[in-house]
């Protein structure tokens, strides 16, 4: 995926959590979002038309945080001030995740993966990775709530290549239903067994 | 909204829970969406271009749950049969629901009701409004999951009346946004304090 060391980027490794999402859950759940081989195809497209755009992605989605004080909150200090190397770490994570959702297959480590994503979202993970002394928990509207800016956003980056509209409508509906399914994924620790 | 009796839909009532969610809650949901004045006009657009569209929209959905045994399950007694008359009493109170969130004011009274909804997805309140003997809960993962179809779907209604594509894809960002924060709304009982 890359050669670049990512802090606490640790796919794969023995730190990952170990997923209570069996491979049935998200078969059902990619049932749900008619999941399809074109979904396979377009995100594969897309993780090709993203690939020198991520760093562009990332600047647009930290620029929408950074312009709304009770999202920056997630990453700020007991006296709000806002945690630039843990941002910065975050930043670096998040656009490895954009790759990831493009490119790697979701199977039992990309189940571990997102587990451990989840959890660094609640009070069990989250500061720990980074080591920084910031707000516990991010409440899961918010985890939720995200879906729609993390969707929206990524049309005109898909549109970027000169693709045509049908590929780009593709590349987007296969987006739209990656972000969902990782959310549902996202959701777990919070719902436990109602999840 | 309707003049017809639509069994178990309290909206306003005495019979309907107190939502924990406030108004700055939604508020801040509603920042987090990058909602805008442009929103509420084309809910109100969408609104009118569904009017006499509601029942195949409806038709749409549950052709969706009913060619999928595991969310047909939802609806199914313990013999895992499907119970026709819990089907149809829920697709009357959906059906309002499409109008409510395109023409109800998001006040006080949509909250509770949005609530009363959450939990009748749950333990809480599932089965009782209309007196059935079906699963007790829908997990969280399908109410998060559902916002891509019941958003992707809606598109080709939205655009049945003739409107220009800049309104079409108004209404439909629109009705995404809406989709998302009534789902934000029916994850509080799945989460509680952590919501």
């Amino acid at each position: 995926m890359t050669t670049e060391i990512i802090p606490g980027y640790s796919f794969g490794t023995a730190d990952v959590a170990a997923s209570p999402v069996t491979e049935e859950d998200v078969a059902l759940l990619k049932a749900t979002l008619l999941w399809s081989d074109d979904d396979e195809r377009y995100l594969r497209m897309a993780g090709q038309v993203l690939a020198d755009q991520v760093d562009d992605v990332l600047e647009l989605w930290y620029g929408y945080v950074g312009s709304h004080p009770h999202l920056v909150h997630y990453f700020s200090d007991p006296e709000g001030e806002p945690i630039g190397a843990y941002l910065e770490r975050v930043r670096a994570r998040f656009a490895q995740w954009v790759r990831d959702v493009c490119l790697r297959p979701y199977d039992g480590a990309w189940r571990d993966y997102q587990h451990e994503i989840a959890l660094r979202h609640t009070r069990v993970k989250k500061n720990q990775t980074d080591g920084v002394d910031s707000v516990p928990e991010i409440p899961l509207r918010y985890i939720v709530a995200f879906i729609f800016p993390i969707t929206a956003t990524m049309r005109s980056f898909l549109a970027a290549k000169g693709h045509a509209p049908d590929e780009v409508d593709g590349m987007h509906t296969a987006w739209f239903k990656a972000v969902v399914l990782h959310v549902c994924l996202w959701c777990q620790p919070y719902a436990a067994e109602m999840w």
